[in-house]
């Protein structure tokens, strides 16, 4: 049997957007629940491939079935295309299976030429309307079909009514509008050397194998690619009759909203222009106005769109996007879709929504986008106040929120000027760990380099805290304290405005508004974990963000970075002392000052957990991390550690690193020097028996870092064992503890069945793996990444969603060596991609316990979590039903034979199965066979 | 049935070596074919095993057992231990399966004390002899088995020669010796607070115990590391009658080869010593004679050791190192061994043997030691010379041969001397690529830092070149141009001598020889290519290099380094100037004047290699390698390229990177400038064209590096292949070609079924897959990476061979991906590994196609090649074996019942199969199970 390749709108439905398009299908849709819709068909998705596979030529079999439809179009509406007295008009649009608003091209008008358009006129009486029409359509036509600038007919038109004296389009009389019809037409043929063609049909085929072409265009191009749209095919085609919103006081045309897209408030919301096109509220030159005005307007009307708006969101059980046309009088809906919203209208349409028994839950929490999570988290900057003002420049959202504040230049100075008051934004080139204390002080971050996981970004979003990262437009001078940018001057002390959602920064103070926490948002949390069943753990470093991650939910801190604690004024002094030791016995006795502060820190995070699980993991970086580079902090500390500067510097340059990333580093560190680890392991038995004694409990998880070999752990793990054993002993208590191991050298990745037998649990570092596992480093990776991810080499940054074929690959290994050795191994990921909803959901896929985020991103992993779950449960289910169709194809071919026809195929199925499965899934199967 | 734990000399054999350790299988062996060897019997292996597990006891079982023995031994020698009238005396020797010479105790004359030193006086005749034996086993017994340092036993007898005014020992008379003993018991008594045992049983146990004890002493068990000896249990213990060669003017005692251990040989080769025991030999107090004055002395015992060594050399069919002793006119044979060797002796021996028909070609190939070739092919520092000189420094002895030259202390220097006919000695902190030029020039390089891969190291090797590297002794001031050296200092132009075999350093001028490669070379390396499965190539950039390597016998060149094309003076110039510029335009024009250049590499090495491929590998390290990091040489940089230094500086930081290794390098360069690709895809197919024309062939396998993802590698394969096309349509040629990809990123290996499709073959660039794999950098983790080897956590450094579980895992993981995808699929390995005997094998096990090393490494893997492919072979058929043994045990259990005891199961299988491969894995099989 052929292959059908054009549906009527009749024929169609909304469930099959893969195959006609969103558009189409919801025309199908409306038109198939007697929605008042313009007649039309669509031609498949498949023919857009086909289009590209045949060398960009449709074969005879598709043209013929394009005819055909549009013989019964022509039949039905009782006109024909290009009749001279009553010509029959078109539209000719794209619409693909997911949503690309504006990406790809329409034409409008179609059938329009010298002969039609006096028919037109004569019909219609309205000549002005139709010469407008025509106008329009050869300008549409020659930019968008014959690919003549929009720029040229715009300069026509402004030539024109310059000569006038006129200043809006809809002055021009006929007479104007037949010159500028010829204009046009010179214009085109000057510039293409071909004709604007009159032949009608020419003009649909041609307009047809515009919107094909438009898949391609670098618009489209981009547009999925940023918006990861992978895996369609191609866009559909709908050509359907023309309705006019411009053909008198009886007619307009409109947008609307079944709710508030902004608030979600559940009123109806929209705009409306009467005698115009849809053009027309686009550009702007009328101001709308608000939907509830139509009723005393055109009241019927209005009351059928009220009615329509009823039954849509009543069928389609989500918030829609709908525009209509009013011709002479009678009201048309041209479009509806799932309308765009802000997160704070997503959450309260889907609570909304579930609690009139509309949806279900797991409706409602699909509905919510996990990421968009953040925008209700962070403090905001308000809309209306951005308008007005000019972006000084972007670089990438790094962490969201907004922040106000004076610049500076380094960390000191925020400090100085935040203990002072004052609000500052820290501007650096780059940040460093010495820097923690002056991002604490800040309002915000702003960084000439590094990327979406740089130092200042990882931070920041720990803290919760604005950064835009990476502005490679800003030159900024630390030394002289002045940022240049596009030839403008920023001095220290001058007021910034940074947009940490959208990377852009201007100059100056704009306004802030606190997010709002509604009760939505927490039934939503609380649904999500009903279906979540991956775990969510925060990284927390201190009790202040331990705090905010178990107000945003976290069960648990599933990375603690001791090196963060280390990092404090009056420890780091301690810590330098220790490095700078020659002896063992010098570095034990700096080891013994840090010990009560480090415990300290434990305890104080042991209390705010109160039972949850706390994953510690041990001195992490380099040990020249926490020295200065700069000269004269090097001639201080000298002078504070009373050494000589020669002396700093030698051991500087002893402990610099050609590839620091890959040195001296987690349990090397504890391997060379036993005595961090025992220190390290009594600070948390210390205080595990403080909390204890209090009759609290408490199970420490104790994390080492980069081990690549079971033997490194043994070693790190005798000490740990041993101190444990003395702690317990010293203070007579029984402590319960765990010891595992990150999982973020490929090689542990690779021998996780010799690890397994020895850690009780793993957590993926997702940042080192990547770096390893790929070849990155994270600090360096940003002159090519961008390229790579723009070449399509990487989908994404595999900094920010995990690179599951590659790096995913290394985890899946690890787990299935794992879980044969010990089954109920606690697997748990803690890099920065822990608060990545495509991560999560993988992680969910290959049998993670849980997944551990910065505190900000804890609601964003629940809810992503549940997600996760529920896209499985629906696999399955999916699968379930795929099986059954396909025995049940089997059987009914069996009955009926082989050369039984789709649609009996698909009636006999719907006998068998129900309905709803085969609609979806049916196209699908037939398809792949 | 109860375990045999004990062996009389009577009951082994040679090939139980295993269980009863070399010593005492040997000892076996050698009674069961006749020869003069003092009875005793063997305690095995198996039981210093349980003797550990047991808390250090002996079960009854096992005592029982040794005590039954020894009363057998005592009734065939008609002598019972502790007889105060005719005692018997017995050695307690150590042995384990493998030689660890000296490494273990060793208690002679045990069975004396107060009554039987008394008896045996009488008995002898020579109570001078008697008393001395008493007072060495005492101060024997006193250090090894009750831990009395030697040095205290040495003090009391110094002093009592100093009373006396005599010099030696053997001056001593019978009250000197009777004083001394009752000194050494004091001694005894007053540090251990124990008496000296007198109750022989009780010295018998004690003396086994510490032979056990001493398999776990420091030194055996950094023996063990050091020469790679895993996997055995333990050391057997060996109770033999004592013979005494110093029981006057007819006695005596010798040791001898069957070969001259130094050259080869065929020549009876030895020393002895009239009236002396073992040790006398070993102490250097008296000068051995030459083993032919023996047969003026006692020409019937010479002509029964003639005979002894042609018995046991045509038994062993290998070259022996036996130990003799003559008591009284009668010849024991004490042990025999086969003989260290030098390599030269080695080849010779092994090549003779076959010639002689004593040996197989396979076996001969075994016994050659790959790694030792080495010191053939390298100029030698004589021997002799070195005994008197003293040893300035050690550092790792990173690329064999010697060198003798002046100190300089930088390229230049190095360059300029040695144009002026100095031979010069490169000495560096360490060394970079700037450097090569002066690493060409000088003799040897001396550096710092560094370990045996570090930068140095491995161009040091590539070259041929001697290199000490790592060297942390030294403190070398660049700048004064002084190494300071415990105290010592040397300047500029000072003579020094490297030896890179031994790692050591010397002041002044040591004299060299040249190897001499004797036509046994040949032979040994014709021989292993017969054996040889997998393939030879080696790593070459310039045409000396692969002339070298053809001359050695490399089929073909597995790593061309393009990069090291442009280090030259001429062409770094360009190179930067390419690095410089500021658009593609610019970066063309710089290409373009590389591309002559780059096109004349290829062309040299098409010609030299004669047809044989040639894998070349595209632009792999950052680009700031290329540029100068001093500041003078930026100031002459920016003067030579008319830019200002700040510019320069400018560039150079931008292409600053915090972790180069994981930079951007390798494929990432050619994605982002696909011109540097483009260019040198060019000069390979312009070679390649104007070989063909010349008539001759070339199939050039363009490797591209750093690949982590397919999508890299396309990118790439694409370049290549439309500049292949244009070059061939330009020059009307045919270039047969190969695109491949380097595995050395951990993503690549687990990707390989992906890469696999698309590449035509893989090398396995293992330096790098080390560094990502393990998370090591090379150039950092020499800080650690010592330690960890001590700490067991690396078996070996896994920069030297392979680490087998991390990344030879990543290997194995690549293979089983590709294979399927691309059956033919050639697979190398080109890393520094690649020339390391352990890593071919693996890499043969693991199936790879060839492995690529330096050339002076070609012969070593050849003969490790060969070694693989023989090493199989015989796993195969002991694989055979064995399943037949266990099937034959099965089959005779059945027909005589499960109670058979072992010995007659042995029979029945001798009557079954081949006795030769029962023997040698029936024991293994019955202790298995």
């Amino acid at each position: 049997m052929a292959e059908k390749f054009v549906y009527s709108f009749k024929e169609g439905n909304k469930e099959m957007k893969e195959l006609l398009g969103g558009k189409g299908a919801n025309l199908a849709e409306m038109t198939s629940i007697g929605l008042p819709v313009p007649l039309g068909f669509t031609i498949t998705t498949r023919v857009c491939d086909f289009y590209y596979k045949n060398n960009k030529k449709l074969s005879a079999e598709i043209q013929e079935q394009i005819f055909t439809k549009l013989k019964e179009l022509e039949i039905e509406m009782g006109k024909r295309l290009g009749d001279k007295n009553d010509p029959l008009l078109v539209s000719v649009r794209s619409g693909a299976a997911s949503s690309m608003p504006g990406m790809m091209d329409t034409i409008l008008n179609l059938g329009l030429n010298d002969e039609t358009v006096e028919g037109l006129a004569i019909k219609t009486g309205n000549p002005r309307f139709v010469y407008d029409s025509y106008r329009r359509f050869i300008q549409m036509f020659g930019d968008v079909v014959m690919g003549v600038e929009h720029k040229f007919f715009e300069e026509i038109i402004h030539r024109i009514k310059s000569q006038k004296m006129i200043k809006f389009d809809n002055e021009l009389n006929v007479d104007d509008l037949k010159r500028l019809i010829e204009m046009y037409k010179q214009l085109i043929k000057m510039k293409t050397n071909k004709m604007f063609p009159s032949d009608v049909h020419e003009q649909l085929s041609m307009a047809i194998d515009a919107v094909f072409n438009s898949w391609n265009n670098d618009r489209a191009i981009t547009y999925r690619r940023l918006n990861n749209i992978y895996g369609l095919i191609g866009t559909a085609v709908n050509i359907q009759s023309m309705v006019f919103g411009n053909m008198g006081e009886d007619s307009g045309t409109g947008v609307c909203f079944t709710r508030n897209p902004s608030t979600g408030e559940n009123k109806f919301y929209g705009e409306f222009l009467m005698n115009a096109q849809g053009e027309d509220v686009v550009a702007g030159i009328r101001t709308p106005r608000k939907i509830e005005e139509l009723e005393s307007i055109m009241s019927a009307n209005y009351s059928q769109l009220v009615n329509v708006r009823k039954i849509l969101e009543a069928h389609y059980r989500d918030m829609q996007d709908i525009e209509f046309t009013i011709e002479k009088g009678k009201l048309y809906i041209l479009q509806t879709r799932n309308g765009k919203r802000t997160s704070q209208a997503a959450v309260r349409i889907a609570v909304e929504m579930v609690e009139n028994g509309m949806i279900s839950k797991e409706t409602a929490l699909m509905r919510v986008e996990p990421s968009s999570l953040n925008q209700l988290l962070h403090k905001q900057l308000d809309n209306n106040s951005k308008k007005n003002m000019k972006v000084l420049a972007k670089g990438l959202p790094a962490s969201p929120g907004a922040a106000v504040g004076r610049v500076v230049f380094n960390a000191e100075d925020a400090y100085e000027w935040a203990v002072k008051g004052e609000k500052v934004v820290l501007v650096r080139l780059e940040t460093s760990p010495e820097d923690i204390e002056g991002m604490h002080s800040s309002q915000g971050i702003l960084t000439g380099r590094g990327g979406m996981t740089s130092h200042a970004a990882v931070v920041a979003r720990g803290m919760g805290k604005c950064c835009v990262a990476g502005c490679s437009d800003l030159i900024i001078n630390e030394i002289e304290k002045i940022i240049e940018i596009n030839g403008a001057r920023i001095r220290e002390g001058e007021f910034i405005t940074l947009d940490g959602s959208s990377g852009e920064i201007f100059l100056g103070k704009l306004e802030l508004v606190e997010p709002i926490l509604s009760g939505n948002f927490g039934k939503i949390m609380q649904w999500a974990d009903e279906y979540r069943k991956i775990g969510v753990r925060t990284n927390a470093d201190t009790p202040k963000d331990a705090s905010t991650a178990i107000k945003f939910g976290a069960e648990g801190i599933g990375l603690c970075r001791t090196e963060h604690m280390f990092f404090e004024e009056s420890r780091i002094k301690v810590m330098r002392e220790m490095i700078l030791s020659n002896t063992k016995q010098e570095r034990e006795r700096a080891l013994l000052k840090l010990l009560p502060m480090q415990r300290g820190d434990f305890y104080s995070l042991f209390q705010i957990m109160n039972g949850l699980p706390v994953t510690i993991r041990f001195l992490d970086p380099p040990l020249h991390e926490f020295l200065p580079k700069e000269e004269d902090k090097i001639q201080e500390l000298a002078r504070e550690m009373g050494v000589s500067v020669e002396v700093l510097k030698d051991k500087t340059a002893e402990l610099h690193e050609f590839n620091p990333m890959l040195g001296h580093r987690g349990c090397r560190l504890g391997i060379t020097f036993p005595e961090i680890t025992e220190m390290q392991s009594r600070a948390v038995f210390e205080a595990a028996s403080e909390i204890i004694k209090e009759g609290k409990s408490i199970v420490p998880e104790i994390m080492i870092p980069i081990v690549g070999n079971i033997k490194e752990f043994e070693h790190q793990k005798k000490i740990v064992d041993e101190t444990a054993r003395k702690v317990m002993r010293e203070n007579n208590v029984l402590i319960e503890y765990k010891t595992g191991t990150m999982i973020e050298v490929p090689r542990a990745a690779v021998t996780a069945d010799e690890l397994a037998e020895k850690a009780e649990f793993f957590s993926f570092g997702t940042n080192d793996l990547t770096q390893m596992g790929c070849g990155f480093s994270r600090d360096d990776s940003a002159k090519f990444l961008k390229e790579y991810v723009e070449l399509g080499i990487y989908k994404r940054d595999p900094f920010e969603t995990i690179d599951q074929e590659g790096v995913g690959e290394l985890m899946k290994i690890a787990v299935q060596k794992a879980k044969p050795v010990r089954e109920n191994i606690k697997l748990g990921i803690c890099g920065e991609h822990g608060g990545d909803p495509e991560t999560i959901e993988f992680c969910h896929k290959i049998g993670l316990s849980y997944v551990s985020c910065s505190p900000f991103r804890v609601p964003i992993a629940r809810l992503a979590g549940a997600q996760s779950s529920i896209k499985e449960k629906k696999k399955i289910e999916e699968n379930a039903y795929k099986k059954m169709i396909k025995e049940s194809i089997i059987e009914i071919r069996n009955k009926f034979g082989e050369r039984i026809s789709i649609d009996e195929l698909e009636n006999e199925l719907y006998k068998k199965i129900n309905p709803k499965a085969v609609e979806n899934l049916f196209t699908q199967e037939i398809l792949q066979n």
